[in-house]
């Protein structure tokens, strides 16, 4: 744990510095996994799950009867629990299907735009030590609002070949049926590329681990869209005196159980809050499984005192994180000044837990600085806009000289030619 | 131009096949310039500009008297027709600023979505043989109404250092005044790190030569967000038997002539329409100066004749283009079954030079069949979304539970302890 005190501004770049992920080293690794996958289709999906998850698959596909099962194999309490973060995520996620627009611009030219759902997804879902059926609820759920037709799901199985209950479960109440037993870049090609039993999708979907993110990144320069460029998971939390740092420490520590990459950044206004905050730590981590991997990610931790409010919002901006959580006084109104996050936390009793699981919000979203200029995932993340035209011969008569004009100037005569043949087409009749 | 009559399903793949494009020979390419311009700063600028655009640069900055005598050195017709291309573009994209929408999710748990400009962003305008004061327009415009605070503009000076005027009178009407004489990989570079002079962007946008493509897909990968990966232009057309050739001919030339690398497909119901429309192509590209360029891209431009407009329509959606016009009978109609495009032309008198120019639509679109997955520059492109929530003692209270139970199965433990912590402060009191 580092502590800065009231950092100069041209501090904050090297403060707030995050590690640089270098693609070569990945790169040897992971391209012979995919040109594997591309070559040797179905045939190299089985030996490589062979090989990374000691995996004999008898079947890439989970059968319907293992998806019907699921439901009888996890508890009542946790069905309810599912159902309820589900429906709260439908719903906040409903109010982003933004309507489709026409507009006559001119007289006699008309122009529109149409969201249409993107037709084929695959989505990536973690396995593995934790089964992710949290990261499947916001992913299928935006999809489906969307209107995808084709979802396809990828997701490591266990030594035995199952898949946990808890995925299928929300796979199976999210109507979705094809689920693969693939993990890693192996499974990223697979969708990327197709095999005889999977099929080819537009864009790729979910978080992963360095394997599954680098294998995103190099088949998104072949032509498969992703969702976005993801690495170590962070928050930032600003607080002031009104903070209970047995809150904050407990959010922090929720952030660094992650992994030891994970990154965790305290901003506050008085020093009094960081150094309880550091005895809370300290004592809620003996308590906690994932000790060691907690501890690793504190130890590049940054804890900054902040002169004003003001100053830890300009920092925590800087910054950009995931997560931001305002643990402060008047959450809501200084929430106002959050130009640069991922998904934010306003007050006290708002954990990054409640966001990660069954309030409404998306859990997957840009790190790395990347919230400066992209977002979460949402239901436009499923769809595309496309534009349309339609133009009357009184539209072309009135607005072809323009564009005439325009295309001459910039040299481009067949373009100019286009509207001069229609408009010469009127004089002859 | 080759023919296919009626090809089968299967066969699709070859005959749309686009030319693929390998980053690794340009990446040997253009990492050193991007290298130079990081190590060297502005001096890197100064050096490059002489060797790639053959100009002693006195000064990357356009000056503020540059901006200001721009409009005397155009004609009075060309700023009334930039100005109404203006009108149209900005009324067509004010109506994508989405508004922010806020929901209680559960009582107590208040979840809301706020749209939030991009801080500071780069617009390239490709510049040399033609002065594209038209793309200008095209990102400056959804930029200001997304209200970005900072808009950096790059584009190559002429080999006497200037700009050309109508790009200039385009910054101006639109409040722009950050624009900088470079070009190429060197430009991308200066936004993405910064120099002395140039201020560092967040995301950056606009076409250009392959120099500033795969310079956008480098700096991409390490960390500025980009528009798009942008590569050859292209249009499809689907035409029957109302369709005029002499129209179908001037649309597919004007695509042609954008490069010897644009990709033009006609897709028609009948042979007639095929050979009368190759007819018209000898006999126009005679008369236009761009012939060279134009031969080159029609060299591998490709014929269909499809077995019916339900046929056509599919081929049209499976190839994806950035462009498609329908030169058909009741083409509104028919509208409805375009789900891959970006930019589509309704109708017999709906040229695409119309919504590259004046009409109100963007013409940055993505190519290489993108369009599945990816859509053209919006209001949206300058924006990000953030998500809040605010939760109460009610309604933590209630959810509480819920989030504790799916954060123990995941075998998040901290995630849980970040609410029971909560919890049990309640029942202290």
């Amino acid at each position: 744990m580092k502590l800065y005190k009231n950092p100069p501004i041209d501090s904050w770049k090297e403060i707030f510095k995050r590690p640089s992920s270098d693609l070569t080293p990945w790169e040897k690794r992971i391209s012979p996994i995919i040109k594997d996958v591309q070559e040797n289709g179905d045939q190299a999906l089985y030996q490589l799950t062979k090989q990374f998850d000691k995996c004999q698959l008898q079947d890439l596909r989970v059968s319907k009867q293992e998806i019907e099962v699921s439901e009888s194999l996890i508890g009542t309490n946790l069905k309810d629990a599912i159902w309820r973060a589900k429906r709260n995520i439908f719903n906040f996620h409903s109010q982003q299907k933004m309507n489709n627009y026409s507009l006559e611009v001119e007289e006699g030219v008309t122009c529109w735009q149409k969201k249409i759902p993107i037709e084929k997804v695959g989505l990536y879902i973690p396995g593995g030590s934790a089964p992710l059926f949290s990261t499947l609820l916001m992913l299928g759920i935006p999809a489906t609002i969307a209107g995808v037709q084709n979802i396809t799901v990828a997701t490591p199985p266990l030594k035995n070949g199952t898949i946990h209950p808890a995925i299928l479960f929300v796979a199976k109440i999210l109507g979705i049926n094809n689920i693969y037993k693939i993990g890693g870049a192996q499974a990223i090609a697979a969708m990327a590329y197709g095999t005889e039993t999977i099929s080819k999708v537009d864009k790729i979907f979910g978080p992963g681990n360095n394997y599954v993110n680098f294998a995103k990144l190099l088949v998104s320069t072949q032509g498969t869209a992703i969702d976005m460029a993801a690495g170590p998971s962070e928050v930032a939390i600003i607080a002031d005196e009104s903070a209970n740092p047995a809150f904050l420490a407990a959010d922090l520590l929720s952030q660094a159980e992650h992994g030891a990459d994970s990154q965790v950044v305290l901003i506050a206004t008085t020093e009094e809050i960081i150094n309880k905050t550091k005895q809370q730590l300290t004592r809620q981590m003996q308590l906690l499984p994932r000790k060691k991997i907690m501890e690793s990610a504190l130890e590049k931790s940054v804890f900054v005192l902040a002169s004003s409010i003001e100053d830890a919002f300009d920092m925590a901006n800087f910054y950009a994180s995931e997560h931001l959580i305002l643990a402060i006084n008047d959450a809501q109104k200084w929430s106002q000044k959050v130009v640069n996050a991922g998904s934010v936390f306003v007050g006290h009793l708002s954990p990054e837990s409640a966001g990660d699981y069954a309030s409404g919000t998306n859990h997957v979203l840009p790190t790395g600085g990347h919230v400066r200029a992209d977002e979460g995932i949402s239901v436009d993340s499923f769809m595309k806009k496309i534009s349309f035209q339609k133009i009357s011969p009184l539209g072309l008569s009135s607005l072809g000289p323009t564009i005439e004009l325009l295309a001459d100037v910039e040299g481009l005569h067949a373009h100019k030619q286009a509207v001069s043949i229609r408009l010469n087409s009127f004089l002859e009749k």
